[in-house]
């Protein structure tokens, strides 16, 4: 029995290379050590975009084929449609009854997103989703969740959440651990901010070759660099953060001639073009298979939609008997 | 097609004849003129009783049975269990997202509520219950709410709750009518506040005939009578106020009577525990009948439940259409 890990991604938008780099990546390397639960989570995303369901729908099986396009594979895990498991929304409800809006309130990735997203009025839903993601990872039982440390408050308060379910009732969750990586922050583009669809600086993960090769021309580079043999500052320069993400091994070399002026801008964006498609070329195959036949990709969802839904009901049962609620049993 | 009507009851403990006199009495009759579906609100009520959960499960089968005694007909009226529709649920994830948390904190029925509870810190789900009625209402398509004036604001919100969600999706729901009735307030029997379990000053609809005729010998009166020839005030008497809920063609006799003090306390007592018995006495015999079945009392809310939640599936089908969620239909 494989620890049960958790992930997911909120369906707002096809996947890029940023998420790649930050998340997916190392959930393909997990899948063989652990019990891998990947969750699609579209009421997540409802919960900022509900006036934009569209976007959610759409993108829906955009994102598992870039899962599966990744590696991610649905023999080793358990990919799943959070809107379709409703006894998400049940547990949520139950541990809504002792967590104080204040609690939630001074959640800091709760403040610090509110404030990103220029929210002026606090919504319900938007207030409480540390509820609902303490609901995702205890009605899945799971063990490990793979986090950035932006996201460590959120597993804090699901630990306190499920703590203070097992004081009140009895114990039925495993207390979940963060699985902190270093989850590098791949800049965007535009070089001032983190790679984000939203900001149109993406590398987008099923992009084709020349795609990847136009977009890295227009990445930022150094801007004190006019000519070839003009001294660069790589560590101000987008295409050489890429170098660092993308093939590390050659970086310092880069780096080296960068500064010494021996290599031009040009040269430096097509390897990492190069690089880069050099890792989307896999990618491209699997996404190929796949696309050729859609249903199986439904098929995925569904299957795994269904091993998540009998583990769900299966904790509820215990929920309902740690509760006292299971009246006709 | 007779229209929905949703009424219900949080699960807190026994009903008393406050409850019969506020709205039983009431559903009783209406069952007859709409379709009624009767929630057993066992989740609200965990709502504020989540430290003590086995007195909502202790008490399911007793405001089950309560009802049914009180003439609520099965074949007439739908008898459901709230935590067995997690459709419910989900509605009020999806109502949650639009819904701010200043209109929930400015609502005057939550905030004399938890005042009245003492509440030092407001819980999350106790802040959303106007919401989670929202879904209750809505997720079985109900046209009317019998509701006291108190109750109003919990069903303008629905209202606007539901408007909301047609504006941003498609229409779904009918918008509900509260069917407000005058809801007389039965005082308790120390007349200093209205019938209540929790105050230690009610009678319960399964009383006895003793437990009936002894519970309103220490009926508060007015204590400026001490011999019976005394004249009366019963403006001021908690046992004339019974005359008036229970005998009203028969009050301005007893008011007459005890003003000019030819009825004394004992007399008067008498004849209002014989009429409580006579209104309880039909629902004796229907206790009688059904408690020796207790395997029939959950048929029904089985088979009650089973009813409702096929409405509430239809209903969130719609819904997931209406939000562009039902990926494989």
């Amino acid at each position: 029995m494989k620890p049960r890990l958790l992930s997911g991604d909120r369906i707002t938008g096809k996947l890029h290379l940023g998420h790649y780099v930050g998340s997916l990546k190392k959930r393909v390397e997990l899948q063989h050590k652990y019990d891998c639960f990947v969750l699609l989570a579209d009421v997540q995303a409802l919960t900022t975009h509900y006036e934009k369901p569209e976007i959610v729908s759409e993108n829906l099986r955009n994102v598992a084929m870039d899962y599966l396009a990744c590696g991610i594979d649905p023999n080793q895990s358990t990919l799943y449609i959070q809107s379709m498991i409703p006894e998400i929304a049940e547990l949520t409800v139950y541990f809504s009854m002792f967590v104080t809006v204040n609690s939630l309130r001074h959640n800091p990735t709760i403040k610090s997103e509110a404030t990103e997203r220029g929210y002026t009025q606090m919504y319900y839903g938007f207030l409480g989703y540390p509820v609902s993601q303490a609901a995702d990872i205890a009605i899945c039982k799971a063990e490990l969740i793979p986090v950035g440390e932006d996201q460590l408050p959120h597993i804090e308060q699901t630990c306190k959440i499920i703590r203070r379910f097992h004081q009140l009732y009895a114990p039925v969750f495993p207390e979940p651990q963060a699985l902190i990586s270093e989850t590098p922050r791949l800049l965007g583009l535009d070089g001032s901010s983190k790679m984000s669809k939203g900001l149109n600086n993406a590398i987008l993960l099923d992009s084709t070759c020349d795609e990847v090769s136009e977009k890295i021309q227009r990445a930022k580079t150094d801007p004190a660099r006019i000519q070839k043999h003009d001294p660069g500052h790589p560590e101000i320069c987008t295409v050489y953060s890429y170098h660092q993400a993308f093939s590390p091994e050659l970086a310092s070399e880069i780096y080296d001639s960068c500064s010494q002026g021996t290599i031009g801008c040009k040269d430096c964006k097509k390897k990492i073009a190069d690089r880069i498609n050099a890792l989307l070329d896999p990618m491209r195959d699997r996404r190929d298979t796949f696309s050729r036949n859609a249903k199986y990709v439904d098929e995925i969802l569904i299957a795994g939609t269904q091993r998540a839904r009998s583990a769900a009901k299966e904790t509820m049962q215990e929920v309902r008997e740690a509760m006292k609620i299971n009246y006709f049993s």
